[in-house]
């Protein structure tokens, strides 16, 4: 393939095998969303640059592609710029002037616009899911790409920890719906790490960085946590408080797990509160399971800054990296609306799901054709077309040979096709108002009026 | 709305109950492509910016949505414009300069693309469809937007007027499926122009005027047609030569039209072979219709420059403006691939269609809620989650009521959203492991253990 035709860099094209084979995937995530009684939404593929400025921090900010200005607007933006005679043009041009519009980052933030946007109409408690790609300018590495399908559902519009059940239930379902049972599901709540971070009395300039440390301990482990920490400077005294919290409670069960926190944070509400709903939430999975494996670990941290409350991530065993995530985000749609409407969503990375699958199973080539009708005569087309399209309508695959080619060359290409049946009509058949039916993979050869080529076939289809 | 909360000009939120319309019609439309033996591709949503440069006239190319280069590339793009003390920066930074990629413009450009690429791999017949959006920076008006479905068959490989059967036929079965019987197809072929051009002795460089005039008959008539000759400054031999040509068509059935150009470019291959092809594909609709309603119109041009061959276009009554179009473009493939290979194709303009079936039937809104699950007492949220998860299980719509405020606002909540009934667990019914089922429409109410709750709801929703 020439570097001309490939795709983009961090893109793809689909062929019909391997998008029949995605396209299966996500009707079944579709089927489970809406059975756990989720609505479908779509948003435009682009937004207003400052929709999304500021809203994924300032790696998020990096990996945001913008759409240029166009004729005017864009000669207005260059000119209005002063080139100064020292400086270069990169340093007096800014790249958010340049652009009016940037590709849709993640689902969240365009749902929260149209949420603020149709608030009068919409359900006071509203459930949608969103399945559309994404974009982000990363660099592109296996099974990371920079257009990329997200599978989101969130519940807005109250603060009641059945929306997290319900987030929760909804992508256990469509995990399993698709073949991976009880999958793991990291549990944690920003209150209780704010109430960390208090306990522990971590000066405030170090909190973000203590937090990205702590959030390594699957990759680095715990000593490797700590020796982070202490390279950040912080007190022995202080170390020692956050490694008792923290790295003390693994192959903990849940349960004791929170009362060690209920323990540790009874002095500060905010944590508590945060004890409270995890528990909530896990007996409301036990009353009805979320079909997942929910797991309480407070080195849980994600990313993105708009979360408020609980927050999750899925990992499956042989895979590193998540194949979903979310949580609770309380202040985002105000940010849009003007007043706060409670938020809480999760989302399964659809491509991290295909690459798994494939893995499993192998997908099926291209689908079978049942019928290849082979064109000989042009006194026979006519007889022919009305054949293939009565086929057709009564659901059969059939390939018809566009050309009057030699035969033998039309019957390899029907063998290669993997049809059951090739269809001839030459002049003898023409004449006689017949076709012959050859089995190919026998090579026996049946002829029929033209009326009963259709039930012979579709018999033999069945 | 507030302005920072609304789409992008040009683009469109759907909310559930229009997106679940569209999707619909787009179902409908796939398996009428399918039915037809048409395979589904997808490609990116953005290409490099040379694939698509070029290849829709100066006015397509102006309409391109281009995507800023990032970092450093950017940086260098700036730095190496060289600004003069006389020039604005607009005059010499280039916007193809400042962009690498740019959205798709039409899925036909793509394909060509794609088919280069895969010469190796695809059968030597292949009939591909894609239903994607593309993007067009046009100015909004009604009907017209900047982010639109485009639903495409196309044929490669043979240069058979079974293609163009095939493509029409597939076009003409999925504006059936969704209610469009018989669609009126204006046919024409770019050898019969280009022959009408040498027959009536157009200069070179007036050529191109001559047909967009042409095109406009629809709209200004055919004295408009010649009037805008006249101003060209075309000889009024020439003209008459056009207009005896062209003109002289209206209400003469398909073989007289066919007749005359035949004897109009008796002399002409290149015209002659045209109305062969025409005469040809008018046999195979009447043997084996393509359920559309063909119409052979010289006065039929399309902008796009690619076309080398019969080319269509989809009117229908009371609107304006086509809702699908297409030809055979034998030399757009060879751009990418280096060697030619023929193909043809036609797209449907999904928007205009959900425009006209919109004006039909008032689509319905969100879904039906079947059952609405009050939440009244802690200590009932075990049963009341199981009860919920196996009435989803079932298939019936559930909402869950996510709080347990007063019993009242949830019934109204209950009555607003449209269930059938709803369910009501308070503490003496837990204490009995028993449910109220409340008809929301006659307000009788019953009490039945939880394993029957199951039983007594999925019937009731039959």
């Amino acid at each position: 393939m020439s570097a001309a035709t490939r795709p983009p860099s961090g893109t793809r094209d689909f062929l019909p095998a391997e998008l029949i084979a995605r396209r299966e995937v996500m009707r079944k995530i579709e089927a489970a969303y809406e059975a756990a009684g989720f609505l479908p939404i779509e948003t435009p593929s682009f937004e207003r640059v400052e929709t999304l400025m500021g809203k994924y921090g300032d790696e998020g900010d990096q990996l945001i592609f913008r759409i240029l200005k166009r004729g005017d607007k864009l000669s207005d933006a260059l000119d209005s710029s002063e080139p100064a005679p020292d400086a270069k043009l990169s340093e007096v041009v800014s790249a958010n002037e340049l652009a009016d519009h940037a590709l849709r980052y993640d689902l969240t933030v365009p749902f929260a616009r149209v949420v603020a946007a149709n608030r009068a109409t919409l359900p006071r408690h509203f459930k949608r899911y969103q399945i559309q790609p994404v974009w982000r300018a990363d660099r592109p590495q296996r099974g990371r790409f920079r257009e990329f399908m997200q599978c989101d559902v969130d519940y807005i519009g109250t603060d009641s920890c059945i929306a997290e059940w319900e987030v929760l239930s909804a992508a256990g379902a469509a995990l399993s719906s698709v073949g991976f049972q009880k999958v793991r599901c990291r549990l944690n709540d920003r209150r209780l790490l704010a109430a960390l971070l208090r306990t522990a009395e971590v000066p405030d300039e170090l909190q973000g960085d203590v937090l990205i440390a702590l959030d390594k301990e699957d990759k680095i482990g715990a000593d490797g946590v700590v020796g982070e920490w202490q390279r950040l400077g912080l007190e022995p005294g202080v170390i020692a408080k956050l490694k008792e919290i923290t790295l003390a409670q693994s192959s903990q069960t849940n349960a004791a797990t929170l009362d060690m926190l209920a323990e540790a944070f009874k002095d500060d509400p905010e944590g508590a509160a945060g004890v409270e709903t995890l528990r909530e939430l896990l007996a409301y999975d036990a009353a009805a399971t979320t079909h997942l494996s929910l797991e309480v670990d407070l080195g849980l941290v994600r990313g993105l800054s708009y979360y408020t409350g609980p927050i999750f991530e899925l990992t499956l065993p042989g895979f590193a990296g998540s194949v979903g995530g979310g949580g609770r985000y309380d202040g985002l749609i105000g940010m849009f609306a003007g007043t706060q409407i409670p938020a809480v969503g999760i989302s399964l990375g659809f491509e991290r799901l295909m690459v798994l699958l494939e893995e499993r199973t192998r997908s099926e080539s291209a689908p079978p054709v049942d019928v290849f009708a082979t064109r000989l005569h042009p006194a026979a087309d006519g007889a022919l077309l009305a054949l293939v399209r009565s086929l057709r309508d009564a659901g059969l695959s059939v390939h018809l040979f566009p050309n009057a080619t030699a035969l033998r060359r039309q019957l390899k290409q029907a063998a290669d096709s993997g049809a059951k049946h090739a269809l001839l009509i030459g002049e003898d058949e023409a004449a006689a108002g017949e076709v012959t039916i050859r089995d190919l993979q026998t090579g026996e050869q049946t002829r029929a009026p033209y009326a009963d080529a259709l039930n012979i076939l579709t018999d033999r289809a069945q």
